[in-house]
């Protein structure tokens, strides 16, 4: 029984088919709950919808808490190796179990306390993660996030030498614009907000330089978001060509007659 | 004769004459149309322009029907294997013929329903991709798209993983801002307005934060934006290094005992 | 003489001292002629600039016209093996000679004709090209240039495919958009300006869509607008790579014991 | 006992544990200090935490002088082999040197002079530069920068290129646009505020073209700026590939006469 249950909601087991219904049901409820929390943030929705909305909370809710209690129930299955407790210990602190608690808690936790977090419903949006691990480019996902991993380093320690530049950035940018326009850059956070959507190019307008130092700096600083993109970008094509290389590079013996190859 | 009908609008037999002059004929057509398309959309167009266009339309789709039609007619030579009629209900079905067809069919349906279809006529617009079929850069178009197609996995999973961050991102901004700005962000849909100019980097500045917690998570999300960037463009680059070393790699016997490797 | 002249003023010869002398002479009067021009459209300049600058536009023009008078002169020198006519004919309309006489030709007009050509003086900033011609980094841009035209076919049919995107979109939005904001997307023409800030992602502000459909066509644009940078910077990344691993491919047989390596 | 003081300030000495708390220390003290400066741009701070703060630069000036001083005495173990004073001079004209100095130097100069150099207080923001020191993330930066380095020639030429054609675009634009918005394209320094907007890809919105002239130029220079990115891209990208197939040719010796090869 524990077997089967395990079986049907572990998501690896695409053959089978009741574990391959039971993921589909899981993935529209979660959709469904998304779409739920946009209607929830549209004026003017009728109230039959309001209704047929809240009621699929708790139908929605209720599932997920089952699913939640099913999944602890048979985590001793899922590591097998370390003992009954240890291993459910173990599976509520993995962070995919740590989404799925924090998805159902705000909606209990009125009950118990008199701390209303219901506005943490939006962390509920996270269990859309849940969606990748059904569908057919799990594979894919997982390259590009092997790639990433990987080039880690490189990519982290370019983006924090931006961030220092982007502070320093953002304090001289005050210093330049503070006088000439004491609203718009009325401290080092305005100036940092100035630095994001100019590095990044996005470029909103609410905020920009009219002295010609700040201009200049300005400039300076949205050529170096063309760096912003082309070194992260450099590190992870090398990245992807590097996976493909290695594929690639296991033919160093001729299977037929053994000779060195390259 | 229908031998030489294929031949003719068959677009690949380059060096045939008629064929290249019938296919010079259809692209100039295809670019007239196109520009009558667009002229139509300018204020005070002088008459004897408005007049000629309306002549030049009939013209053309007179011209657009025949070929149609010779298309159909000979679909049986395009796919030599497989029947008089299941050819030419494959070649109907087929994505180029729909386009031809949805070209076409907005002018005569006035004729037979009640229903205007007339402006559908902008339809006739996708039959610029006829242009792609005749010029030199065919192979190299050939070459870009089988790279996209090669890498479609991942390129898609990427997209979709930043679809789900939108999404969450765009109903957490509809909760930062909605107080502060109740008319910008509106609802959900307006934050995910602003995610798209945000991600995309394109800031065109209708829609921006302007609370604190609204600006940081606006923050990440540009910076979010670099690798949406990065990452396709790392998937691509990878992809195009990837084509040049596979006509590379000619080691496909073993030079020492002559058996085949790959 | 004529030998001399010819040594001094081809650009190659880098060690030969005059020949140096000359280059960083043409250098710094096109540099100061840009000087000028960008001088020339600030208001409130002194007299004393004004009049300084005209006294230096007479003497540059005077020293270009020297300067490509000599450049016919010896142009024999340059193509030795096709004439004396044939060979200043062919160097008269090749590329640099033309912008060098376009630099000149305005200012010698008003003397011969009753056309004021003077507001072609512009077209003297294309002699900044020749500022190439001595940096040390001719070798690093002559590379980045053979990418870009190795990869030419590539590269103008992904932007042909761009480009008529760009034309279908501009139609549509003009539809989506004119009844919403007749005054902004006025005709197609606005459409396309609309096209390429949403597809470079420059996104001034000026122009964007209100309309819900103009909003998701808007949001379709902006993420393949992503396509339209990481398409071709994969093209252009896939060329450098090539390019360094031809370089390294040379080593095929051991330069020492003569077996084939690879 | 300076053989100690050497250990302890030399960053590079990672396990030695008084070594590491002293980076930590000093690390832990350039982020106040940066905190601080960031502080005293916002209004309405409260009195103790101005007194605070001020208390605070004391104390920090204190030590960073002491530090430097002590690398000063110590400069001659950092670089044994050329004399005790060389030694000395060779570090405190280094780069590092010199920012350090410059971080503490306008703190002393109003008790010497009647200059008030303390708005260069900021230039101790470039202190940060230390962080990179004692991270984890050193070696990652250095392959990062390697890459940058290595490249170095073509990514200037292609930005000088850029940069021509910026001066260029700037002042063409001047001439379109300065007739149509005198107010806002007011002299070719407004043009080439412009230009790095719209190459950028930044779109402030400050300022773009109104007239048809204009939005054509401006058209071009967007889609060139694809160019601006993709370029940079790609050398970076080959770059990163180059460095991880370096570290994988190790064909350094024939295989079949074992004579060196690279």
């Amino acid at each position: 029984m524990k077997q089967k249950v395990f079986k049907i909601i572990n998501v690896d087991d695409d053959n089978y088919l009741p574990s391959k219904l039971f993921d589909i049901m899981i993935v529209v409820l979660i959709i469904l709950s998304m779409i739920s929390v946009i209607l929830s943030t549209f004026d003017n929705i009728p109230l039959w919808i309001t209704n047929l909305m809240s009621k699929f909370e708790i139908i929605s809710i209720v599932i997920f808490t089952i699913e939640y209690l099913l999944r602890i129930w048979t985590a001793d299955l899922l590591y097998p190796h370390i003992g009954k407790i240890k291993s459910r210990i173990k599976y509520i602190f993995s962070f995919m179990a740590l989404i799925d608690l924090i998805a159902i808690l705000p909606f209990y936790l009125p009950f118990v306390t008199n701390i209303d977090l219901r506005s943490l419903r939006l962390l509920r949006l996270f269990r859309m993660a849940r969606i990748f691990k059904i569908n057919r480019y799990t594979t894919a996902l997982n390259s590009v996030s092997n790639v990433l991993i990987k080039k880690k380093d490189q990519l982290i320690s370019s983006l924090s030498v931006v961030f220092i530049l982007m502070l320093i950035a953002s304090i001289l940018m005050y210093y330049c614009e503070h006088d000439a326009q004491p609203d718009v850059f009325d401290n080092a956070f305005s100036g940092f907000w100035w630095a994001i959507a100019t590095l990044t190019t996005v470029g909103y307008g609410d905020i920009y330089p009219v002295t010609i130092l700040g201009k200049i700096l300005s400039a300076i600083m949205a050529l170096l978001g063309i760096g912003l993109v082309a070194v992260p970008t450099g590190i992870i094509s090398a990245g992807f060509s590097e996976e493909i290389n290695e594929k690639d590079d296991n033919i160093e013996y001729c299977p037929y007659c053994g000779h060195k190859l390259k």
